[in-house]
């Protein structure tokens, strides 16, 4: 078996074209384009390179971006404050908050100053909860991408055993709930989990989300299996990928897989959300 | 083999005698004793018994409950403004809306309306996500109640692999989201789970919080595991007990385990509320 190809690229493409359409719309009804503001703390090239494709993309499909560039030496009060105005601010309907910030800063504090009706990258608690409580909030964006790109291949999920191997706040946790919530069985496996290749082994689908370079290894995936790789780091995924799509039946390439669906899912929700705060 | 029990009864009481000491000590200080009020909407029985007790307790560890009993067919609404006034009101220290509300009541809406600082049982989106973050909030009283028994027995939870059976917002959920920011890998499962028995055939620890008497079948019981039956309905838990009793090495007996530590857990967060309010 060879896996089929959940395509980011090209379902992410599409999404985009709604969401450009959408613009359109709200901008006839409104008289403005729906604004989502960038804060991006420091000078990491890396955070800058995201940055710069978000505004890129809010910009081909119509949507404004609002940079906001702070000193890496800046304080949690005095990012916090910046974060508070632009929650407070009626012209600014999302809010992202580039992740990861300096180290000296209290990110929590950042993520909670963000209104979560403009909680568009879906990283406050009230965004959490209201995932795991399938309450219909604002969904991590990578995690939001990655059902997505799910339901867009129409994988089924009801049933399913799914493991997640991660348990970051805007990754591995929100993903399992959202799995959960769409009636999967869940395990949450990471550094701790004992016999990992075991749990991998029963997983129906797996989704990868640590950052360690093909952690996830080919042999271990259950025939048929459906691969969502949401790791990154030195160019490669979590999943030993030429090995693992012999086995899967679905895999996601990285690149072109999780990526481009976050970017999609977190413009989409600022659409969503520049819609919902008119509707107020 | 035959299980030692998890004693929730003795474990509780140690736990209520750390509390009255806390109590006297915060009235040496402060001059009046931390405040639970506990909110009541209609008249079913069970619920009745439960605040009734709930207050009981109070009185007993030197703590004062003011009781807050509302019509069957009173608003969302009104009940929210009820509870937004306990979270104003200085004089209360923490707030326990009794489970559940009648059906044509927001029970969401309702739980949202506490101050996360006085949510001494654990049930605001903020709480759920600060349990979910190991950010050390306030426990859901059933599942804070868990892990301090687990405590008490000192049952080691790193690296374990803990399955709960139940996703529940205040039992299930948080319950598994506490024993992932203990080190367990965790695992959901719910209704849709297929397979039950062999997912609860490799648990470590199992909790079950589903309500469904003796769902969990003895037999299927891992040799050594560790059991907590948090289900409660027709007087039995969610456990077939004499059978699973032969195979585990801990058990919760039901009645006795896991719901004296809901109490305990709640009357202890009380007290953390008042002394936390004060140091504002």
């Amino acid at each position: 078996m060879t896996a089929r190809i959940l395509d980011g690229r090209a379902t992410s493409a599409a999404m985009l074209d709604r969401v450009r359409e959408e613009v359109a719309e709200f901008s006839r009804e409104h008289g403005r384009v729906p604004v989502l503001a960038t804060v991006l703390v420091g000078d990491d090239p890396a955070s800058h390179t995201y940055v710069r494709m978000k505004a890129n993309r809010c910009a081909k499909v119509g949507m404004e971006s609002r940079r906001v560039e702070l000193d890496a030496g800046i304080s949690t009060e005095t990012l916090v404050k910046t974060i508070r105005e632009l929650s407070a601010d009626p012209a600014v309907d999302g809010i992202l908050l580039q992740h990861p910030v300096p180290g000296h800063i209290d990110e929590r504090a950042a993520f909670e100053a963000i209104d979560p009706a403009k909680d568009v990258d879906g990283v406050t608690r009230t965004s959490f909860a209201r995932m795991a409580f399938d309450e219909g909030g604002f969904a991590s964006a990578t995690p939001g991408g990655i059902m997505a790109l799910l339901d867009a291949y129409e994988i089924p999920l009801s049933g399913k055993h799914a493991v997640v191997v991660g348990r970051s706040p805007i990754l591995g946790k929100p993903v399992g709930m959202l799995l959960l919530a769409r009636d999967a069985t869940v395990t949450y496996c990471h550094s701790r989990t004992r016999d990992l290749a075991e749990h991998v082994a029963r997983a129906d689908i797996v989704v990868a989300a640590v950052g360690r370079p093909e952690l996830i290894r080919g042999e271990w995936i259950k025939p048929g299996a459906v691969v969502v790789d949401a790791g990154y780091a030195d160019n490669r995924g979590d999943v030993e990928y030429e090995a693992a799509a012999e086995r899967a039946s679905f895999i996601t390439p990285v690149p072109g897989g999780v990526g481009p669906m976050t970017i999609a899912t977190l413009l989409a929700q600022t659409v969503r959300a520049a819609r919902e705060g008119t509707e107020k």
